[in-house]
């Protein structure tokens, strides 16, 4: 079932929305002038008198100037849209997207977030450049492809940042850099001593672009490994989903397994599992290590307390302001820089 | 630092965005033939192999159709704006919008969130209005005023949902009954035989809107036991910040306070202090019953295992369609309902 707009019914009179004419019509000025005193427009000299009457003008009528309008004439937007996640992000991500939407509305952008669940690349970009954003930001809840790049940019987007691993063509991309997570968190486990290293892969959709890299990262550090007292480190992938019965499966054949350590993606899988190999009497350091990432408080408040990866992610005000700059300037050479960094805090478990 | 419109440089030529004209005369058809046939209009019959070339010719050019370009055209738009949530609601909340967005999607509205933090209810209603959305649906981030509900109405918006305790007139208002959790689990702990009950009351900012109900809930409990065996059930407000340091101090005055239960906001808060009275060699649940809030798998990773109140959520798609009659009978009468269910889900630690 689908409406188009023009099936919607009439809007009832009597409560018409007032226009910037209105507003210039009760003020005694031209519609310009309203522009420039809405707009806050400070190329154009208005008398403090005059830019009050209008601003009264405007209380009086519940007049608000129309960003959309306002767009439709200046040939762009100032509306930078993010893509929001549908992904249990977790409070680092959100703490992260507050911070970017706080700074870019103090550079005078409108922050959209447009909730893409379940789209594909080319109708993401469509859904998107229907709102004729001036920025897009995606932190990789849609895997963009240079099309729909390109479709942004005809539509009138100055910059496509993205977030993640992907290098698309006509974007900016800022590396996460999730691959150091599970190398330091893996480089850490082997200079323990421990050999036979798992990674937990998280089974839940949308959670790859993070697990792939991490256990990418994990690899390395074993490879790198390769000589000397550490020489011979193994890393095993562990499919888990985030339920009780997955990690019981799990905890069940570890002995099988062999595994002397395990890396478990983020703090809350490494709780669902450690509980799952204390109930399966499997204990945890001496028996196998077990490591978090995220650093969040109820990691601290497990026993033994939960080692973790700390993450510390670029400020939201350096993003906002390679936004501003590429939108700026169109030709800012696409360029990527690191947007976390990782180190990792030993406690009990590990 | 604010830049006006007017001070943004001019987006490089040689890259023009494709409008609809340009899609008309590639088609060979009108600009109102574009509309129609892009904007799915089923009044108007138009033949297929039409229909075919024009949607040719958007593809081969890469036009989409503006929305805010065709709202201004069409007096309204077809925007609904979520402001989005800056506090942690958890996964129980997350899962509700995606539900919503995608239903609100399947009925032809574009769903943006609108990020506002720290806004005043008049800067909030004015930031929005820019936007000229057809609906508001606010789930209490910012308490709305009648000035700032008029405000709105006056930029087109046809309805503004508030899904809180309050009530504003000209909204519709769905009750999300948080009152109902503290009252279901202060009720489950008197007839287990508890008498001196602690609430927790988070102390984070922006949490207000849940804790409050909340504890008043638990009040309701207390005095509608307060005859026969259950008579004399007395509830202790318990403020506490979401930090170990918190939650030992409290722990470390538990015995002082006398309490036997505590019902503890919800599971996260739960664990936090659960963890600091087992430290301070309180015994869960001989000395002090426990009860959290919304279920989580964590609960059932703590020993004892966490009772909780399980909260059924209105369905997004029921949220949806009240939205969409709103929009279409501005007439509708604004009404109250009910958007939670609660019930206690008895574990080991009550």
């Amino acid at each position: 079932m689908s409406h188009s707009t023009d099936q919607t019914p009439e809007r009832p009179t009597g409560h018409a929305v007032p226009t910037s004419a209105d507003v210039a019509r009760l003020a005694g000025v031209s519609r310009a002038t309203v522009s420039y005193v809405l707009n806050n427009t400070s190329a154009v000299r208005i008398s403090e008198p005059t830019r009050r009457r209008v601003r009264e003008a405007a209380e009086e009528l519940g007049y608000v100037p129309h960003a959309a309008a306002r767009s439709l004439r200046a040939g762009h937007s100032r509306m930078v849209l993010l893509p929001s996640a549908h992904i249990p992000v977790g409070p680092l991500y959100s703490q992260f997207f507050n911070d970017l939407q706080w700074e870019l509305r103090r550079l005078d952008y409108t922050v959209v977030q447009y909730g893409s669940v379940g789209l594909k690349p080319d109708e993401a970009a469509r859904a998107w450049a229907e709102l004729r954003p001036v920025a897009v930001v995606s932190l990789g809840e849609v895997e963009l492809t240079e099309q729909a790049v390109e479709l942004l940019k005809r539509s009138g987007a100055r910059a496509v940042i993205t977030l993640g691993t992907q290098q698309v063509p006509g974007t900016h991309s800022l590396a996460m850099d999730q691959g150091r997570i599970g190398e330091v968190a893996t480089a850490h486990l082997i200079e323990s001593g421990r050999r036979r290293i798992g990674v937990v892969v998280p089974e839940e959709p949308g959670l790859g672009m993070f697990s792939r890299p991490r256990l990418e990262g994990a690899r390395r550090a074993a490879e790198s490994a390769g000589t000397g007292a550490a020489a011979g480190a193994t890393v095993v992938p562990l499919p888990l989903r985030y339920d009780e019965e997955s990690a019981d499966e799990l905890a069940g054949r570890w002995r099988e397994l062999g595994l002397d350590a395990v890396f478990a993606y983020n703090d809350e899988y490494a709780m669902l599992l450690m509980r799952a190999l204390q109930d399966a009497g499997i204990s945890v350091p001496e028996e196998t290590a077990v490591v978090g990432a995220d650093d969040l408080l109820l990691g601290r408040l497990l026993r033994p307390r939960l080692s973790t990866v700390h993450i510390d992610m670029v400020l939201g005000r350096e993003l906002a302001e390679l936004v501003d700059q590429a939108v700026r300037d169109a030709d800012t050479p696409p360029r990527s820089r690191r947007l976390l960094d990782s180190r990792v805090v030993r406690r009990e478990s590990s």
